[in-house]
């Protein structure tokens, strides 16, 4: 089993990231703040490079290759964002990047991996064809595999948002991040325990496994297909990011579909700025009262801003 | 006629509107410089109170106001931003703000004034009525108007924003403003002229009145029906900042509507913040080829980012 980040892998994330990654800015909302009865601090990710935080997990796996390695290219499957953010790392580093992708992939994420100068291979959308395809690639090409959460220099590399987010706004009461396959959750738990900052995961109710995972006490399956908008968090854990949940999360919430989209739109309205459905989940949990947060400091991760402008979901 | 403002007054408006408005960021775009053959510097107000620049120009004349004139109130007729960032300077000053709006005003427009604790007057959608409501206000009430872009104090508190921008960038080659009354461009050229840096003006094809005007010596109206998305550039210019303009203005381009719409898609898309057609305009101009920018530093102010995200023009 892959091994789970800790705070040193973060802070060498962030050393290996230095110049390739955007420092993302901190914004705040005075109306979100009313809304939400807390003080809340938003890690604008959706203004990272590749338009997600995904380029910080992308880079520091890249960056962490030997010559040797490196130089026979480098594999993933991924819904998009992390496609596109492998893609731009391996055109930094000179290499080559296959990126295997569902034929559902939304259009605006596939014109992002190949404008990067990524390879795509399109398969079928489950994570059984994914998996396939991407191995035959690696059989094929010798290259390495770049797994979009199951990695730990992956998951240490998404961890430095919230270590930026902390250096900037000081000591915060909690941290909030959407969990999908559950990288970022691992990366920012590790960032959590080492600064003593409890850490929530948010996933929509239609892809509820974390939630079902942490009652049940086992890493639980996505019930398929996934129906959710927020078509960055349809994938099921792996045994190393469920175990950093079981760990060490302070909790796991679920929202629904109607708070997501409402979320997504308030945020768009008040503060100006695009953000993907898979941000708003943690938003719309900030919204919804289920947080411990009334008078705190929170931190929150907005992970991206890639939306297809021609399908918005209101 | 209104006196323009001269760069002593742009230093004023920004001592009086510290702790007002907001400083916003200036954001940079490696996609759009790569697009427009230049490197170029966006003031971000659309992230000001209100959603526009428009809160400078509010803020300095209401709190410019002796006491004694301020507590009858102020009236103006606007097409939404500046009455709404006219309610929000009264709120602040405790007066009572009177806005007279046109029926055809955006919903989510209306909504902000009245959000802001503004009093709504609605007129039919030309020019005439609204002066004429908003001068029976004044009759009635003996509160102070305040015009959208006829006035000193409004125009010199437009232009604090080119004032942070240059602060922050250091010296420009050029400065891009949108033109509709012409206040921000008004205000915007008392700061070029005192820092040598060059002011272009660009306004919708369909609302075209500033390059007619130029062109031709003499204050022009606008032809209406005004058939232009961006909406906040429909009214004609003043005797003031047409002066303003004639005097001082390097130039006034024009821009066709659906490249204010490719526009205005494209720094979404890209920049992933939220902007409306009347900022597109200026976008637009960037990269049209018809400015002098290549390879230079170029300033353009980002005026609002208020849009019904009910009816995008894609």
């Amino acid at each position: 089993m892959e091994k789970a980040p800790v705070y040193a892998d973060v802070e060498a994330a962030r050393q290996r990231l230095a110049g390739h990654v955007h420092r993302t800015p901190v914004l705040t909302s005075r109306a979100l703040d009313k809304m939400a009865g807390a003080e809340i601090f938003f890690k604008a990710e959706n203004f990272q490079r590749t338009g997600a935080f995904k380029a910080r997990g992308a880079f520091n796996a890249v960056f962490a290759l030997p010559e040797a390695v490196a130089e026979r290219g480098v594999v993933t499957h991924s819904s998009g964002n992390h496609g596109a953010a492998l893609a731009l790392a391996a055109r930094e580093r000179g290499i080559v990047a296959t990126v295997v992708m569902p034929l559902t992939a939304p259009a605006p994420k596939q014109a992002a991996v190949a404008g990067y100068g990524g390879k795509i291979v399109l398969c079928e959308p489950t994570l059984a064809a994914r998996e396939a395809s991407a191995g035959a690639e690696v059989a094929r090409t010798g290259a390495v595999m770049v797994a979009p959460f199951d990695s730990c220099n992956v998951a240490a590399g998404q961890g430095t948002a919230a270590l930026e987010l902390l250096d900037e706004t000081g000591t915060l009461d909690l941290l909030v991040v959407p969990v999908g396959g559950g990288g970022l959750l691992a990366g920012t738990l590790a960032v959590g325990v080492e600064r003593g900052v409890p850490v929530f995961g948010i996933e929509p109710e239609r892809a509820d496994d974390a939630c079902r995972g942490l009652q049940s006490g086992t890493l639980q399956p996505q019930v398929v297909p996934v129906a959710t908008l927020a078509d960055g968090l349809t994938t099921a854990m792996s045994a190393m990011t469920f175990n950093a949940m079981t760990a060490h999360v302070a909790g796991i919430k679920t929202v629904s579909e109607a708070a997501i989209v409402a979320a997504m739109r308030l945020v768009w309205q008040r503060m100006k700025i695009v953000i993907e459905p898979s941000s708003a989940v943690a938003v719309a949990a900030l919204l919804s009262g289920s947080l411990p947060i009334a008078g705190r400091r929170v931190g929150v991760v907005l992970t991206g801003g890639n939306v297809d402008l021609d399908r918005l979901p209101w």
